[in-house]
């Protein structure tokens, strides 16, 4: 897998400031072709990176948990999925890659942060045995420091985030990781513009632990980025945090994209 | 729009039989590209069906439903749309159509047949004034009928469905008619081959009737016909009725393909 080019080019604060939400006045580009956000899924590149049988778990918090079901916790099962951005890349897989037997899993819990996620380890990852591991987590361990609900900073997130990695590849040694970039929407109703610099340090941190664990990135926020040019960012995450179906969709074609 | 190569070339039943589940024994045609079932969806084509502001409503049963949450059934909400080819063909739509302000909404409920879409029509469709209306509707006023819990035959469904066509078209002239092909997946827990001969009148009306309302036809049948090329019918649709995760996306795309 080549994911070097969905690397930012340094872990510059400006760059991610000029990237988290700050509408077209702020924003260089060129204009999209059509009003589109998306370039079209190649299945004959994502292909590749699945093996037959593969084992494929998502992780993270309420945005990869999206109301699933946790009765049963089935793979392969829409109810078990919830209606996120997991559900909406999986159900992409089995159906594209439908000869290739896969085993799909979603475990994210809602208000998680990360070293919520080291609690559950064993039985929502290591236990699972899963080829294929992605990883959201991030706003939670700023936003609940924010409302005074933990006391958690930018160094216990890459410290237990990194020690959660370690683990991983102890008891998983071939495990391919893909790492997602936490993300916010200003001009939301929950996430203004004095979220910027505070919570910049999380997906520096995910970004710096992608490159260090050689996993692939997701760029959450420059996808979001990109979408705000064609629609205002409530209509992506009313809250800045939550993907509305259009964010979701959105998220799921980046995260699929990012395999290629 | 040109949908007329989407159409049964004549009501045949052995054309319906040969397409209804039974297997690649059954079957004469050419091997899948890449084991693939789905062509790419093309936007740029799709996005020609709608218009700026358009309302877009899915209706009919169980399969639309997918546990969608009712009590403030929102439009472009993911819980409201619940986890079936509904969610996944709109939160498509949301998000390459970003631009086109398009609001969607599910009313499909669980176990319904085309008398109940009836009895529920002024709040649940009229009064939503859809310029974009998809109805799939048809298995369960065969599979009731079987299990002894309605009296239903093929001509009261015919005649029901031909009313409420009439009824919309008086009410809403302008509106865009999607009529889906209801469908079954014979091998399976629910279904096994002495549905196909009983079950068959009843898609073979609803494609007369998007032929007589000049409405889009969308052949799911058709789809699970090429799918289970490649992965067994059970891997579609567990009870032969209700699909999985892989049947979802596989009629999302084919209700997306239908519009272009």
């Amino acid at each position: 897998m080549n994911n070097s080019s969905n690397f930012p080019k340094k872990s510059s604060r400006r760059n991610f400031l000029r990237n988290a939400g700050l509408g077209t006045a702020a924003v260089a580009g060129t204009p999209f072709l059509s009003g589109r956000v998306a370039a079209d899924l190649d299945p004959r590149k994502i292909t590749k990176f699945f093996s037959s049988g593969d084992v494929i778990l998502f992780q993270g918090d309420s945005i990869t948990d999206a109301g699933r079901e946790k009765k049963n916790q089935l793979a392969n099962n829409a109810r078990s999925f919830g209606t996120g951005y997991a559900n909406l890349a999986a159900s992409w897989l089995l159906e594209e890659l439908a000869g290739k037997n896969l085993t799909i899993y979603n475990r994210g819990i809602s208000g998680n942060k990360v070293y919520q996620l080291a609690e559950r380890w064993e039985p929502d990852c290591l236990e699972l045995k899963p080829n294929v591991l992605s990883i959201l987590i991030g706003v939670n361990d700023y936003w609940h420091f924010r409302s005074g609900k933990y006391e958690g900073t930018p160094e216990i997130y890459e410290a237990d985030f990194r020690n959660l990695l370690i683990r991983t590849k102890e008891e998983l040694p071939d495990v391919k990781l893909v790492i997602c970039q936490p993300f916010i929407l200003t001009g939301t109703s929950a996430v203004d513009e004095t979220w910027l610099k505070p919570f910049s340090a999380y997906p520096e941190i995910a970004a710096i632990l992608a490159k260090e664990f050689n996993a692939v990135w997701v760029p959450f926020q420059e996808a979001f980025h990109k979408a705000i040019e064609i629609a205002p960012a409530t209509y992506w995450a009313g809250d800045g945090v939550h993907p509305s179906m259009a964010g979701a969709q959105l998220m799921a074609e980046a995260w699929l994209k990012a395999l290629t």
